[in-house]
């Protein structure tokens, strides 16, 4: 029998999805399971976006263009200008889901054990992408004492080799939560224009912002053109996660060519989604208002009820809707799982994703879990009080 | 200003979607192309999978699970069985599109700088895919003189080195419409077991014989279950090129381990057309037969109008939808790219793959190019009209 090869058993298990069958095996022996694992919301997808697809008539469901269908990228450029992104359909190369973005964006501007420095905890399927494009993430790290603010600038610089080839942010960020300022933005942009580096910016939750502060976009920053690489996705913004449509932005041409080739040996993004992605542009307004209205009271809910529970803290979240919670735990790895397998509370238990997957340096993060606040309010005061109930009775 | 890498540099550009600015240059010219350079069908989508997404009343757009939704895959596994290949819902994993399931078999089982051997000329993004995933292509050549069957056993031991993981085969072939016999399995499976590598098969034509010859998979040779990867999509077989789904189908358990931490690190394949191609898998036997017989209509007709053109010789297809074609040219990526800039005949003009982008080694195949017969008889007969009498005036 042929041996499997190194780099599919360095390949990483997702700290989002790698419990699931326990939850199944839980789901199975009639516990209910509250998913605060994974970035699922509960939000209604806009319908605008569903009823496109069910008025679709369609002899043939043909490729589409390799780069995304053209009326999609152009509305899509209507879209960044709005939010204060100049850029045109020529700039937005279609891919399938966020993810697809940065494996172009990674096999584009990196060679194989090449490094791109990552601030930590960060999301976890990054490692994932970067074992498949085969190349290292240098990560610096981002303190749950500070919420994860951007680390030092001279921290950065000490990670910088010659095999750096760019610095990528989440941004908002998953799983801190933590959304960058102008500044912080600022001072990136001066480091990647001074080591010739790329700013790649994962901006899926750019809309997701709150208590009145702005989203500041690496492409607003000037003189950022050549350098900046931003990587979009519908998923949370109109709650079509399973659509599987994302994008990548830059106006550096030499980027998009090369990205291009990799779009056409994969063929073309999905074609139903693309309509219905096309469609959810004309949401209204009130939709997002309702929706981000929605999540500062989860959050609000969710951190105010977790700070109540004795040996609890919670990194204040400004964006996205995950926070990194301490728990008094030794192993968070083993808690979830036992919240799984061995615990329930009146037929119900919680799904939470260990930390310590969203780290890149070992042994970080390991009493921490990453709470994704998608569900109602009563469901999320239910989650918190089945894992207060849950922590009494935990053996540590 | 960052350099681009390499690797995006040595990624190949596509034979089949490179030449499309040239074409939309055409079109805009008021030129009617005829696209004979791609493996888009003109063939009907089955009613019932479009039905199956307008009907369906979805809430929120959610991710499916990694692996592919579980009524789905049960029901890919029924239809396995029905067509003699012995695996359970287990077995296979839901992609996006064959493409990708090709990307996750080559993650799994190489490192970089490891290699597979592949019959030549091969499916063009073979090439773009082992650059994605940073191992090498080391082809064996098949002839066209032979129809390009199976190359001597011979050929492929001399290729192998420790560095080797698999035998890559495409059955039937694109871009050659060759068609394996249970014998060259054979052959393969002895080959592969005697050196502990990996068969993968792209069996996405399985469906596309010709000639009353059955297809014989991989899977259906006792012994291989530890052996045999498949690459499977629905594109082509529901002419479904735009739902982006297509499945990997290993019996061995390592594989399938691995596959799905690539799979988990990109959440899921699409949902909406996981919903139209589960309901495809209903499409009556009545709809593939017509499209069989369409098929041996237009080969046969498109072989039998381009024979008469002076100095083109055609490779037989007994399978697929594609076939090589010899021209009287010295260099058939220039003629294509004529044929969309400089020439029409009434406003008419074709698109053609250039062969030799479906070879590894370098010079090979420069007078030939990859037609598929995917369009009506007499848009096909028009097309070969067109090739002829652009034969005639090409400054060759």
């Amino acid at each position: 029998m042929p041996a499997i090869s190194i780099k599919g058993i360095h390949m990483p298990e997702s700290p989002i999805r790698k419990l699931v069958p326990y939850a199944e095996a839980a789901k199975k022996r009639g516990t209910k399971v509250y998913h605060l694992n994974i970035g699922q919301p509960d939000i209604k997808t806009p319908k605008i976006a569903m009823d496109a697809v069910k008025n679709a008539d369609i002899d043939v469901l043909e490729y589409s263009r390799s780069e995304g269908s053209e009326t999609y990228r152009e509305k899509i450029a209507a879209y960044y200008k709005k939010n204060k992104v100049n850029v045109t359909a020529n700039d937005i190369m279609v891919t399938t889901g966020g993810s697809e973005a940065l494996l172009f964006a990674l096999g584009t501007i990196a060679d194989p054990e090449d490094e791109i420095i990552i601030p930590e905890p960060f999301y976890a399927n990054y490692n994932g992408f970067a074992t498949s494009a085969n190349i290292k993430v240098v990560p610096v790290v981002s303190k749950f004492e500070d919420n994860f603010a951007l680390p030092a600038i001279e921290e950065f610089e000490k990670l910088i080799t010659d095999k750096t080839k760019a610095i990528l942010i989440c941004n908002p960020g998953n799983p801190t939560g933590y959304l960058y300022s102008k500044e912080e933005i600022q001072k990136l942009a001066a480091i990647v224009k001074k080591h010739d580096l790329f700013l790649i910016a994962d901006e899926v939750y750019r809309e997701f912002v709150y208590d009145g502060i702005e989203h500041y976009s690496i492409l607003q920053e000037e003189g950022m053109d050549d350098y900046a690489i931003i990587i979009d996705s519908v998923s949370k913004r109109y709650s079509m996660c399973g659509a599987r449509i994302g994008c990548l932005v830059s106006k550096n041409k030499a980027v998009m060519t090369t990205a291009l080739k990799f779009a056409q040996a994969r063929l073309s993004p999905p074609t139903l989604a693309q309509i219905a992605c096309e469609a959810a542009l004309e949401t209204p307004q009130s939709y997002f208002d309702e929706v981000n209205a929605e999540y500062v009271d989860r959050r609000n809910t969710v951190i105010e009820a977790l700070e109540k529970i004795e040996g609890v803290r919670v990194a204040k979240p400004k964006g996205a809707f995950y926070c990194i919670v301490e728990l008094p735990v030794k192993n968070a790895d083993h808690f979830a799982q036992w919240l799984l397998e061995s615990y329930d509370l009146e037929g119900e238990t919680v799904m939470v994703a260990p930390a310590a997957g969203f780290y890149s340096t070992p042994n970080i993060g390991l009493n921490q879990v990453r709470i994704a606040y998608v569900l109602k309010k009563e469901n999320l005061l239910k989650s918190v009080h089945i894992l207060k109930e849950a922590l009494k009775v935990y053996p540590n």
